[in-house]
């Protein structure tokens, strides 16, 4: 099997330095967390500008353009709700070095999302979910197969569509996390691949922990054949559990040396 | 589901310090270990004497008492080849807190052992093989069913046998990690308990990877259903692996003191 993909989820325009360097067009903090993610293990990095309802086109063309120069065309995952904004950022990318990811479609009012793929050659996270978080794996399953329909219709690859389950948080909806590993179970099953904001699972949990329980979660879901998963890859504890999944799983040859690799 | 089964494995003869302790009846180093592995979360003490064969009765029955008598009548493992050791061990063993857990059987020589756990009303460890490592899950599978008949026909509940599937090292049988995790599975979903020595998959490896190898190997062979594992207690990161995982498969009731629990 392939290697797990780490999609870099820091540059965020959550992070008010982020929203800042959006916002001025100053290159320096983009660069550093773009650089240090890259350095840490990051197969795609993930640049979220938020809704970007005023300049969005403007923003996601610098910022692509931006760390694709600087990083030798490193692959990127273009994270907005402001569908022109990604269109933008599609017409600079260059996929020499992978495919563009879309983040994201749904199986409801983003739908439309998947063409956007098909005529770009690019990748897609979509979404398990219509209005709201899904409320089984009946409800998940249905969607990703109206999605994959729907994806197919365009002409996309399946290899393309980066299934999100949703993950959910274990403090407040412990009693559903065996579910959404169930989910991942059946889209790996049915030979589709998988993503999501794993660390939402450990949202509101004292910051000691988060790590232990992301990396924990994150080895059970590889168990279940997670693919990929958008994430800090500068958190050491949970970068060196996916790598040692790999090596488990024999995605990656073992070498006494393999979590600096 | 149950929480996890950690059967404490460091009162083992393969240590100088215990095998001296042992031969000396001395029990200060034992008693010692006993209380950092009941302190750091066993829920059972294996007491490995090894193949003991000159004075096996007289040191299996000094340590059973020794350890039950300091620390309330404590679950323990009791571990050697030699079968009259058992036996002895069995006598003075008192099951007001938990069952006596004899190590190990096996599909070969060590049938006759299932015998000896349904006369005492102990549980027991089988071993997946015959003679040497299983070469694949058909053969693991076929020598589980072969005893749990067994077993079954001198009238043991199947509840009280632990499969162990025999884990392989990482370093060298890489290829092979799939399969086990995959008769762990096959093995729950038969509504069988499972256990092993976990820690055999990082052998070989450096020290200080180990640790994370285990918790990786741990949280995935959980995933697949694993319900103990003969483990050291006191490796924190292992630990702190088993309790989230008992976390996120609804075992445990989620606080945000978890872990000291």
């Amino acid at each position: 099997m392939d290697k797990f993909m780490v999609i870099g989820e820091r540059i965020h325009c959550i992070s008010p330095t982020i929203r800042k360097a959006l916002e001025e067009r100053n290159p320096e903090p983009i660069l550093k967390r773009a650089k240090e993610q890259i350095e840490a293990g990051a197969t795609y990095l993930d640049v979220n500008i938020g809704p970007a309802e005023k300049d969005g086109e403007e923003v996601m063309t610098w910022a692509v353009k931006l760390i694709q120069d600087e990083f030798d065309n490193f692959p990127l995952a273009l994270d907005t709700a402001n569908r022109k904004a990604i269109e933008a950022g599609l017409k600079v990318y260059n996929d020499e070095n992978g495919k563009a990811i879309i983040n994201s479609a749904d199986a409801g009012g983003r739908m439309d999302m998947f063409k956007l793929a098909a005529e770009n050659n690019a990748k897609i996270i979509a979404l398990c979910s219509k209005d709201g978080i899904p409320k089984d794996n009946d409800e998940r399953m249905a969607y990703a197969t109206e999605m994959l329909e729907k994806a197919m219709e365009f002409g996309m690859d399946p290899e393309d569509i980066l299934f999100d389950p949703l993950f959910l948080v274990v403090k407040g909806m412990q009693d559903k996390q065996t579910e959404v590993l169930e989910a991942i179970k059946q889209l790996t099953d049915m030979g589709l691949k998988t993503t999501g904001g794993l660390s939402n699972i450990s949202n509101g949990a004292p910051n000691d922990i988060r790590p232990i329980m992301d990396s924990a979660y994150a080895a059970m879901a590889m168990q279940c054949g997670l693919s990929s998963a958008i994430i800090n890859p500068c958190e050491k504890r949970l970068m060196e559990t996916i790598k040692t999944c790999d090596v488990i799983k024999n995605n990656i040859l073992y070498a006494d040396s393999y979590l600096e690799l």
